[in-house]
């Protein structure tokens, strides 16, 4: 997925060996193509420099059409023809530092294009619209609300003082309440030469019709691609959601709830508060997730789970249940 | 317990038939009384709409001084002598769009009259101060915080920065830290014909005189009767309490404890970091819940209880201790 | 570590019964030394005033430089010579007393000096600067954030929007997400003679360089001494950190972590998300603790731990594993 030039600022694009060269690279490439921006390896498209680490055997899922892709020795030889490979000791910090040489996250307080606001929308007079942005038809603004460069608000939708939207469109009849965080970078470390290293992330929230969305919730921006809530879905306060999930319709999520990066929510799951939901799991559509559970596997459509790590609802229970028996208290005698 | 006119806009009181005409429900009644206010069907009174949904059989706590009730068919009958029974196919949709047709949450940045404070209150240029809100004696609100419409604020109070009060009656001598939300709707959802609806919220938030609430920590407003946080008692940072909780003095509640709805907290109870608390729970006066402790029934007044689902920690601390001996390492021979 | 002015008023000393008889206190004192600052019981010098609790005969750790010490009669003859006992009821009460006689936090919007904020740093129109703060080189400040008086905040750093900081030394290249709460009081709480009471807090926060802070994080400034984050430490969305916290370098530290007061977290620590960390522990560094464990007790380096209450990880899924087996749902007879 492009990287969304309402939110980043393009700097223009770099043959990849100058590429190399303004982020301090050494590194030899056997060919000199443009690169235009970044992406994941999955999803790279010609013009994009991706990265990938890990050990080549286990799959390595790098598009063909990615132009070029940081690589750590080993894995070289494993890229699809075409693609360049750029052999550096760290490939995800060297993509954070191509990503930053080519693009740049427009500041809260960047300077530009009036926004776009509708006539019948009320803006509270402490709150800040960023330029280029739009608000909709007798949308609500609180104040102290902070609506970054760029960012797209529907129709009757409202938005909770002291909330900062960045990166992010959000639909129509959507309320927001006091505190919100949506579109902030959220957690992506890796490892550079001295040290952790935050890693850049590129994508947006998008926010469909009718969502509500509790007091002081995250919910972060994605890596490339983009973080999504769907229709109707319903958020309590507290609530963590991290970058490149995706949430369905009509989704209920309680309070202290948290969502680790790419996993995804199928319509219709309703979790009771505290879940935490590990990365890269898939809920099916209508499953029932018990307060407190602990989700670290994939849960089939309509079941109930509970317990951490999560099992079925009815075999949790009954180990509870097992392991009270075991040690209940010894009665006196008679 | 009425809808506060001091947060809450009534529009105007309607006839039955013309209220339902407005909400687009399709009911026949058999009488066309005048209805002035909504209400929770266990508090109703004359001039007051209700909802019930369940099995009557079950029981049916409606008020017989109910002026109307909605109710699925199943239960028109079973409803008190005098209370004209509205069927419908989602009584508490319908009862939403009824609250909705008669009163309106004052938006945060709604014009009316001047606010109250006292001249030797301090308040920050960034603060905005809600119409008709009241600010005490040597009361200090910090930069960025937001004090909606009608909100009280007690004498020595002080509101730290971008934090967000609605619909909330503060005592004196409190301290609230920054980016506390207090009175935002919290999380009340039914299912409508078209998919998952906020239910909204006619109650109100009270703080008494000299509690402290830490930083980031969330207090939703009562769905018709009040949250109550009582006299001293002290909340962490990143706390959640919901609609209709209500708690006694001198409690103690550490960093990511959750008491859910209408749950009841009596004086003195101490709670470690990360409790969580179901629905609809009593706990007793001066009980301990230890930290990561998961409560779902009701607890007795002194106890100590841990473990999710709780149960007395003596008898928790003994599963620990013999599962860890079931399964303990194996030793080497010697 | 003494009161640092920069963020506290000192309002002159006291002679130790002048200071007595202000806080309503009847003590009677063997002496009338001059009072100049509170300290902790283990870290006071002379001039500074302390308190102890508890039974002398299981230790007591109260410096022989102190000038004087709140004890209850019990505990008066344990004390060091040269060190005034004040025999209260009520020591630590009686301690928060005399702290508030001789200092007092500066509120913030403070009046004073004018801030110092180097030419390049971006301010928003709606962000606050306190009194005497110093914003560095290239800072960026979002719309909304609040810097309290005295705060220094390093180059390059950036601060997000409606984030509160007070009573902290921030470095350079720092990152601040939205809503973060840095610098308030935290949870300090002592029973005085009419219930439950605040115990006033008078440390710091220091955040060290290329730290990144998320969204609706919580850090408490630290009791007397110091709330410190290493460098390079990434800390996630809604986490809360305690006072007195020590956190070293590159420590990772997933949503809804909690670290209680006085723990200790050394270098290169790795927190999965929920993580709970009881209050005085210590975590070596290398450890690795897994998504949801309580740790209540010291983790040596290297080790990776799990459970609540934690134990090694590997004897932790090993009891998982256990009980499943033993619970194991009946298989049909074949």
């Amino acid at each position: 997925m492009p990287v969304d030039e309402r939110f980043y600022t393009f700097k223009g694009p770099q043959s990849l060996r100058t590429l190399l060269a303004v982020c301090g690279l050494d590194a030899d490439v056997e060919a000199d193509p443009e690169i235009t921006s970044v992406a994941s390896a999955a999803k790279a498209r010609a013009g994009d420099i991706c990265f990938f680490e890990g050990d080549p055997k286990r799959g390595m899922n790098v598009s063909a059409e990615a132009t070029a892709c940081f690589v750590q020795e080993q894995a070289a030889d494993a890229l699809p023809d075409g693609v360049v490979p750029v052999v550096v000791s760290h490939p995800r910090f060297a993509h954070k530092r191509a990503g930053e040489v080519l693009f740049e996250l427009k500041p809260w307080s960047e300077a530009g294009d009036e926004p776009a606001i509708h006539p019948s929308a009320r803006i509270a007079p402490t709150a800040v619209i960023g330029a280029g942005a739009a608000i909709g038809e007798d949308a609500q603004v609180a104040p102290g609300a902070v609506i970054g460069p760029g960012v797209q608000i529907g129709a009757r939708t409202k938005i909770g003082p002291n909330a900062a939207i960045r990166c992010a469109l959000i639909g129509n009849d959507v309320t927001i309440l006091a505190g919100v965080s949506i579109g902030e970078a959220g957690f992506g470390v890796t490892a550079g030469p001295t040290g952790a290293e935050d890693v850049p992330q590129w994508g947006r929230v998008i926010v469909q019709d009718l969502v509500t969305i509790g007091a002081n919730t995250c919910v972060d921006r994605g890596a490339f691609d983009d973080t999504i809530i769907g229709e109707r879905t319903k958020i309590d306060n507290l609530v963590q959601i991290a970058h490149n999930v995706v949430i369905g319709r009509n989704v209920m999520m309680a309070s202290f709830t948290g969502i680790s990066g790419t996993s995804t929510i199928d319509d219709g799951v309703v979790m009771g508060g505290r879940v935490g939901i590990a990365d890269h799991v898939h809920i099916g559509a209508g499953a029932q997730l018990a307060a407190a559970s602990g989700i670290f596997r994939d849960i089939p459509a309509g079941e109930a789970w509970g317990g951490s790590p999560a099992r079925p609802l009815r075999q949790y229970l009954r180990e509870i249940a097992w392991i009270q028996k075991q040690v209940a208290p010894k009665k006196k005698p008679k």
